[in-house]
């Protein structure tokens, strides 16, 4: 793999697109793009190639992990509310042999009941939660260590 | 707001395009696109400006919540089986600022136990469930009191 | 039945006497009185003559249930706290042949736990919750609809 | 004791003075009178002085069987609904020194699981249900049984 | 029917056969054995002819719950411990014709909690319990009062 | 407030007025008349003025705390067998704006799973169970320094 | 329906058309492609008209089951994940006039808890798990089945 | 095992032997001869040859399976309600080398609650329900695929 | 009981006939056969009579229990899968007078869910398990240990 | 017991010698030692010698429970977290003689659900919990109660 | 391991210290002194070398169970109420290379729920319980048999 | 804060002291002390002094976390079993003002049931699972952020 860089994709799950007009005390007061511009930097520092996505729809996001397969080194996945009850994701997640990290900006294990129950947690690779905009920067530099371990 | 209706959004969830082929002794006979009529006449006598819309996915009716964010000032909306279990879109209803009324054709309450919990009803403004076609005409009422208190 | 008006008599449970009292965060500020009045001046628009009462011992609402059997022909019932546990005002409403309401001034699935299952839903037509005061205009304007339909 | 019949006190609960109007697939087609009839009837042959009684409150019904623990030999009780949830009653019945008869007409474990749970039937001697009327006729003879054992 | 009584076959489970040795407080002091002569006697009197019999066996008591079918005009059936997990015995009665009347020597639900479920009484006509060997004697009155009413 | 003494109503539940018959391992042996006599002259020693009252009927029960809300500086209560299910005195307790102090006789906690939870407890200011007689004058001497920290 | 075979569809859901590439040891060692050329050649030989379509999305696959109602005689499914939580899918499903039958390659009751549960096994004709490949196989055997009973 | 047929034993369990007499809205019309005779002529079609047997006892069922290790080739059970509890059968069935086909009439996954769980269900090979006698079928030819993929 | 040794009895349950063909790495490599012959080894040198007997049946079982009422000094018991949900063993156990001892091959805490539950335990004297067929060695030394205290 | 005071023991346990610096709106702004100084200064009133003692330790809270065994009449503990969970501090106050007092400087039960439950509540005498410091001055006008009623 | 006799290490956990001032109905009337000199004499006479040693500690077991790695050859724990919750002490036991033996006094599963549970079970090798001292000396014998089996 | 590197402590729990003893397949093959100079490696790169300190003792990490509160600007836990019940430890943490980070070196929601619940997860800032030694690594990286966000 000499000459280029380990390649990243970064998924949001539903209503991330609306980030910075929700809940103000929960969530950090930045835009999806803004978000993705500082993934990208961060990303550049690193050494790593980012692209980003995101989409509302469960069946979407299914499809854009098996297309991942093929096309990156390492997966960031925040999968929103699909995170607590789909099983659809869990299982095109299961299928990928590059690691996958979960993150989140917030830290579900303070929040409500329902939240609290991650279902995709047992198939990824580790799991950064409660850092706000931190947590991709942090599983940005997860995915440089374990693509060293790897090299 | 002088000069122009309120809007109201009427969005139905799966399944309900089939209505009139389904269980007649808990649905009413009516198709959706009578149903729609019906809402918009009702809509007009109220001084009301409706816009209604149906899917079957549920990233679909995420995205069609996100838009009504910024299109109207009241939404009603039957969610159909997602009600049941969908947190994505009560997400997307936890976001917006306009009063949510949330809808029934039939009394939930009164079926089988995994059709009386409603993952949606702790974010919205009030429910109406049991009338059959009389809970949409029910909800635009309280649609115009809600609007008339705020006003 | 022709020359009088249908009969609704609306119903109020333990602790709806203290309106106006109780926690203004969930409650209207409007007294019981100042509600029936409501209730009465739009059942008058609506064509219904409209009966009042409220009581906070379970086996007298199970009584005046009982009485509203021959005496009109909707009943409109807020069973309070009762809603919650109350099988006998549930046995009682089972036997009525008239459409039952079931109101509520708050949102009972945004509340605690304990107040998210009444155990009436499954034996009434219908179910208003969350509006307000408007609940009961609403229920009103439901009895209505469903009088029509019978007539 | 000589000289006099043993004294039966039958207490019937909450919506059993609607007998007779009540779901006839699984209640019979008599009135509160014409039981409380049957049972003297049968009482009389028995030789058993029998006294009937029925409330729909809670309260009274504690009451009534606080007075019974100095009035009566033998105690019958068809709770209603009460059976389901009343601890109250359940505590006023463990006080009692005679034996308590539990009576339902329906055969409470083929109906909705609410009912299929007593929480007065730990503080009973024993438990009739099934039958119909005879459920009460039963518990007499019963009654006669207990007393002749005692004696 | 003329000419003949009718028929009650009388089935005990396991164990029942140690009666008289089993837990004085609270099983009765009587052998199965004068039981059944108890039975019987009593049966004479109502002029019912009776049938007795016992196994440890749930197969084997499947099998005399299958006979049943064509041999007696009612069942009265005490199941011991099978009462609590038998589904098999809970399917031979469900085949039943005739009324099939459940007993027990002890007040089942003043005791631990796995006795306190019984999944047969859902198939059954009614349940006389806590009576000791009066259960019996009540269960044969029933049965006299049940066959009458079919005839 | 002053040349008065502090107003503090005890109200008493279910099946108390039969203190003294009661089981004698578990309740003390003194009348429910001797009992108000020693709260009454703790009280006096302590400068309350004290005012008791019981009943039998969760809905006088309501009643009765709606007053207090008037007549005094604080309530103290044993709500016997309802503190483990009426939500309609636990709503009544809610509107208070006096301090509430909720006594048992026995300790709750070390008897049936049913008496280990107190519907009431979370709208109270404290609990005092255990203690017997004792239990209640303990509650007027946490009451005395209740009205002390307020004043 | 002379001189036409009666139509079958097949239903894949989501992460089926990964098949091949996922955990060898539970799923069988074909593409999806293959799989369909497999199910085709035996509805040819069983005499019936075979269409095969999959997705990932709920939504679509409601819809598709939606265009099932008039475009086919038996309706053959493997909902994946989707099996074990989309009442949307259960929902669509129930409308059907044709017989259903659910598809699983593996034995789902030998696997995680939470695979063990189908919400759209109780609107099914009949269910096939645990053959692999055989599975559809079996299945298009018992569609010729059910469409023979019927004609 | 040249110049002979696989050997298939068709085992049946508790109340299998009243087939036809049993709730005809959920078994077939026909007898256990009758059905044990359709499975012999199918049997015989496929080239297999096929013991059948019928007992509504555990013990019996389990010494039956031992039997079944060292006399046939395939193994397919109905074990009526015992499949919902007896670990002794599912015991059985574990030790056997030869694969086992677990069959039912109807769809026990749309039935009472404690149907939809089958204890064998995780030891056997595959499971096939919901179609009726066709169900024996099936399981006839799923054990005619399971024998050539040994072979 | 001068002159005899005492007397031990040793009943082993469901499938423990088939000893040393199930699952090697669970169970150990001996035949019944052989294990009885190490226990009457043992029991010899330890001065106790033993007898051994074996059945699938629970009817049998629960026979063979009642017998052993009068036959032996001590019972040693290996209910195989029995153990988590035969009443009638717990029941039958439960009537003798002399020291029971339950034996497992295996731990039975280190295994599926549903064998972690053992009925019988409550009505037992002690519980040795895990140490193969060193379980029933120690039981008969905890049998030695036990008659001695007794004489 | 003449010429000298009963002596009480005081046990606060884990993270209460942080008293004064925790969350103010639940716990009182007074340190540990200003805490133990009002204790004493009520004891010396009452005639009470008392000792204190804090620990964060499981194991260390024990051993001075078994301690208290000789040096006092009674003990009041405030076991602060371990009151949910530990075990092994109720079996060390299982064994006490003297009468054991527990408190709680809040109401636990309007707290987490994980703290509305007490595990050594079932074996102390009796509890006060909810008014702050003076939960401890109580409980020492409890033990004065409790060790008069003794002597 | 020529010359030296094995080495088992017994651990006695919290209030066992206090054994003989215990419940006597449950546990037995040694002292822990007495009780230690029972098992080193056992030992003694089985050839092996036997280190006992007692804390009230949760993290002190744990520490002694580390210690246990380098210097025994087979650890015996009765972890007393640490049994049922102390996953720490789990963790620690799951580390040893040596066999573990479980024991327990009184028969845990004939005592309340909350003592029915052990948590350290699933990694312990056996389990004895409910022969009160003798439970250790079985021990004793269980590791001469297991160190001779490896040996 | 000038002149002096922020403070970090990490704390280690039960069982950690034998890193690289322990299951190879969950845990990584370092020892305690390696992986401390690998933590403190990489604070000092990037400018952070780190104190490390380890216990199987629940009392004592309490006292260790109390002491933090005036000793260090961030601290990093990883409190081994007890993250699943201690609640002595989650009190101690949630008094700290700087943030506390949990970290586990395996993804305990990809192990046993009783691992994926985490007491101390809701008052925590942020989680980190999963990475193996990198969870400390990519938690030293959290603090560097959190620690610069404050400043």
């Amino acid at each position: 793999m000499i000459g280029s860089d380990p390649k990243v994709t970064v998924i949001n799950g539903p209503n991330l697109n609306l980030l910075g007009e929700r809940e103000a005390h929960i969530y950090p007061q930045v835009t999806l793009a803004e978000l993705e511009r500082l993934i990208k930097a961060k990303g550049e520092k690193l050494g790593l190639t980012i692209t980003t996505w995101q989409s509302n729809s469960e069946g979407e996001l299914v499809n854009a992990i098996h297309k991942a397969r093929h096309n990156c080194d390492c997966l960031i996945i925040n999968a929103g509310a699909y995170t607590h009850y789909s099983l659809a994701i869990r299982d095109a997640l299961a299928v990928l042999n590059v690691p996958v990290i979960e993150v989140h900006l917030s830290n579900i294990y303070a929040r409500e009941p329902f939240r609290q129950k991650s279902v995709i947690a047992p198939v990824v690779t580790g799991q950064i939660a409660g850092f706000g905009v931190a947590s991709y920067l942090l599983a940005l530099e997860a995915a440089r260590l374990l693509l060293q371990k790897q090299s």
